[in-house]
């Protein structure tokens, strides 16, 4: 097989993979998530991923019963499974177990559940540019937290889609948050400049490589505000994800961007490659 | 059985039914629900509660494949297998159907799943005060959607709970919304208060019949923003949902509240038994 999924121990493939209706993930949408990329058959950066997900378990007080080298364990042996298994992903998700549906959590006697798969994706090509639309964000203010309540997520990526563009670019009082599902940030003289983490910003885990990577390259960070209007006369925009790692923006609103700085984006480009390996 | 479950036709207990992991609830919460409020064997406002439901559908773009004529017919069915069932709760929730996981919508030949179950549930007790907490409101703007992104809800409830309350009331830039699973509307001077139906309102059945009830006994309504200092200098304040029906508030945050119309909530809550049958 060349796909594989996991429920609390259960193995089969993805489209045979069943999970009882109890489930909390089911009907309230009571989980958190992380997705890994994986090349030449090995997982990228998982440690980094395994932490962000232990955190997010705490942020929604999900008691997860697994140790970080035991979820290790757990996908190392999913991919074990695979044959010739070259590139791809992991996705993995917690829930707050299965229980009666009740807006108040179960009892500590109820564990966690864990789901997850591994899937071939093909490798992104970054050389492409991409088309974005602007929308404004309706989410929450616990968007810090990878759950698995993405309605208004998956609507804005539908929306951009029925618009001819690859992603959504989230508007909230005049500054921009991030993408349905990426971060966003930009090249401006020189410099790279990025949102700051707060409750509207997910930790994104290529968006920490970026600024790694910015760092050594020695192009200067700035983690702040910035406005939609800055975006469409920044030198470059860059959207960055597990899974389409670090690519440029082409055209917003049907309006040309970016493209002024090709070297630096490429420069970074290059070491995100050389990092993953 | 004194239970039973559906799910795209098949029929089991609720705790054994089992749904595809792909099923696009498990990992987006991308679906709508609704409740409906079983006595004496019979579905109460089911016509309101379908309507209320295919708006939502239609409201997030799900492709809802019965009419609502025969998901009446599905539901009396369910009801119809069980033995001598006399009072519970009908739940149902429509998902954007079973795929893989991408963030845009599966293709319109993807149907849409439909799952529900009808269980006991006992008749609520409507002399109890009921104990609320204040919490902020950390919600997206489509809280007037009855979708299963119900993270911000859930926890909001645990809060209620380890406060040793029934409820929390959520209070967004200075006016309550409100609670984590009901509608909150307040009794001053002989006028019933609600707020206005907007994107952080759900519109409740149950509210609904408030209103109307106050109508016919001559009780002025106001669809109005109002703030937690005039919710706590109120009459009374009244809680309202499908499965709680209306009950009035005794303490908020941790201070007695209400009680000094307790003749016209007891009118209110006449009439609406009356009107369940």
């Amino acid at each position: 097989m060349n796909n594989i999924a996991y429920y609390n121990g259960k193995i089969s493939t993805i489209d045979d993979m069943t999970i009882p209706m109890k489930d909390r993930a089911v009907y309230f949408g009571d989980g958190v998530y992380d997705v890994a990329f994986i090349k030449d058959g090995r997982i990228f950066a998982l440690d980094e991923h395994i932490q962000r997900f232990m955190n997010n378990c705490r942020l929604i007080e999900i008691d997860f019963n697994l140790t970080a080298k035991e979820l290790e364990r757990v996908f190392n042996g999913m991919l074990g499974q695979l044959d010739n298994f070259s590139d791809g992903m992991l996705y993995w998700q917690a829930s707050r177990g299965t229980a009666d549906r009740e807006h108040v959590y179960p009892g500590s006697n109820v564990p966690a559940n864990l789901l997850s798969y591994i899937k071939p994706k093909s490798f992104p090509d970054l050389t492409k540019g991409i088309k974005l639309i602007t929308l404004p964000d309706p989410r929450y203010s616990l968007c810090h937290i990878k759950t698995i309540n993405l309605i208004p997520n998956i609507m804005a990526s539908e929306k951009a889609k029925k618009s001819g563009c690859d992603e959504a670019i989230l508007i909230r009082d005049g500054r921009v948050t991030e993408c349905s599902h990426s971060n966003i940030s930009i090249i401006k003289n020189g410099r790279f400049i990025t949102a700051p983490l707060d409750c509207y910003i997910l930790p994104g885990i290529a968006r920490g490589h970026v600024i790694e990577i910015c760092g050594s390259l020695g192009i200067p960070v700035e983690q702040r505000i910035y406005t939609p209007e800055e975006m469409m006369e920044a030198d470059e925009i860059l959207v960055t994800s597990t899974t389409t790692l670090c690519r440029a923006a082409c055209e917003i609103d049907n309006r040309p961007v970016g493209g002024k700085s090709k070297d630096t984006v490429r420069h970074i480009q290059d070491a995100y490659l050389k990092k993953i390996g």
